[in-house]
């Protein structure tokens, strides 16, 4: 009865962009705490209007600098945003090294952004589930842009990037050899392609490198008319970070124009579900941490049975468990 | 009946060693043919003898030429060595990249040997799952050691290597911030410490900072009396990494005299029965692109319900519907 009341006006104030209630729903997503689903079905048939961006790129990229230059070029047009971090390190590093970026990014006391982070290996029932609630909190918030930030690592964090409306792909010349396989793995999800470090003289190879990638990928992004721009940026003077938020602009009205955000939006939709999903039989397992899942282990154990036999019957006793 | 026939030789072929059948069987678990479940339950019976080493580190921390030297110094003493590489790059790329790096591994034709890449985004029914099928296979053909290399960013990337009986975290001095931050993510899994590149100058301090870390993380992996060693190794002219399959050999002997063994294994197996569940509700999911789902879908994205009660339903209608 408490929490009912509670969650009422904390929906309320979420609504209304307060700081500290967005902060309190959001603490709530991370611990994945079930309490907070009727308020954050609430949220959801609210949200809708932001718009939301992916930024991913490889380590040393400078995708930090990149993304404080981008906030603070868009709260200089007068629109709020919010920047969601995913933090490639674990609880155990007690997430001091993004703390130190985080504050970096912080434009003082500015209400009109708010910077959150989150944990990989932190969020219960699974990032994406956990990422994608907190964007729709921003989003009903009122915050008119989300910045989804990523490590371009990982299925994990190339897929929630790509639950974006428009992804950029940040590169940077110079880097090696495991870099370079790293970002032949992202190359094709971007919308928007930014060369970071511009001011580098090796930055025209990365360049031409990109534009001769892109004009033989036919399959590319590129195919309902949308040219995928690759943008020259020096994100640590602020040079022709204006052009990325003109490019990102660009786009947004590409995809309502031609139509593609109706397939866009359905995509990130079946993915979010598909999530869920697992976030749930996650769970189920989790309580079935009992007789039969012991049993089945101990025989996997002793290799009397394969783990395929093993996970077909434990898909049998979870059905039988506890979904409805 | 002429699969159950093939199947047959296949199994018997593979069992004595046959580069051409194991490869023939790694495709199988790649593409994740169904037919082949019934041999690799037979090749689960069969396997459990080989040393299973994972071997992970950052970007630039010099990994792929630790390989080489490694399986160099393993042949040196006449053992026998399987590879599983994890492709962080995409199908887009083509594997390209890897193809040089397993290039570079190739130690002539040396039948000793076997190297296989996976790449993170192509096996069907999920990385860990193919992965771990491929280092049975191996060990039952024979193979004494078993490696598993990936990138150490991305959750997949990161289990997949503990599931090993010895895990390595490869770090170098000098490298950049990301990285540091992915790094952190990574260093509570090793059993064992390398830092590369030891002839660099700044070495020194990477090993102190590492040392230093160590002794603050109570809950590391030291909890059962083995301390994880920290070793000085620089792999491009083959120095210090006899002291690593020593140490290898020593983790290995520890596991077993202190019985570690059993909880690690028994660890292993629940992971990978877990994801192999994981494996069978995705392809029952995308077997139901269905009324059920398209119609839920629609409902989503008119926002009349959200993610979560989508989830639910659709998790009670794959129970009625296609498992047994």
């Amino acid at each position: 009865m408490k929490t009912q009341t509670f969650s009422k006006g904390l929906l309320t104030e979420v609504l209304d962009g307060s700081t500290r209630a967005i902060a309190r729903l959001i603490s709530c997503v991370e611990t994945n705490n079930a309490d907070y689903s009727e308020i954050l079905a609430n949220i959801y048939h609210k949200a809708g209007q932001a718009h939301v961006v992916g930024i991913t790129g490889v380590p040393g990229s400078g995708k930090s600098t990149l993304l404080r230059s981008l906030v603070q070029t868009i709260r200089g047009g007068r629109r709020t945003v919010g920047v969601i971090a995913i933090d490639p390190s674990s609880p155990f590093s007690g997430g001091a090294i993004l703390g130190d970026r985080i504050r970096m990014l912080q434009v003082s006391e500015d209400p009109g952004v708010f910077i959150r982070s989150m944990a990989t290996r932190g969020a219960l029932g699974g990032l994406a589930r956990a990422t994608l609630d907190v964007v729709d909190i921003l989003d009903a918030a009122g915050f008119d842009v989300i910045i989804i930030e990523t490590v371009g690592v990982g299925q994990d964090e190339v897929d929630v990037v790509q639950a974006a409306h428009s992804t950029v792909v940040v590169s940077a010349p110079g880097l090696g050899d495991d870099i370079q396989a790293i970002k032949a793995g992202i190359l094709e999800i971007a919308d928007i392609h930014v060369v970071n470090k511009s001011d580098r003289p090796d930055a025209n190879k990365t360049i031409t490198d990109l534009t001769q990638m892109l004009a033989t990928n036919l399959a590319g992004s590129s195919e309902n008319n949308w040219t995928t721009p690759i943008l020259p940026v020096s994100a640590s003077n602020d040079h022709g970070v204006a052009d990325l938020l003109k490019a990102l602009e660009e786009h947004r009205a590409f995809l309502q124009s031609s139509g593609e955000i109706v397939g866009r939006r359905r995509r990130i939709a079946m993915y979010r579900i598909l999530k869920t999903v697992r976030g749930f039989m996650q769970e189920s397992m989790a309580m079935s941490q009992n007789a039969i899942m012991q049993d089945l282990l101990d025989r996997v154990l002793a290799r009397e049975i394969g783990p395929r036999d093993a996970a077909l019957q434990i898909l049998a006793s979870v059905n039988e468990n506890n979904l409805k």
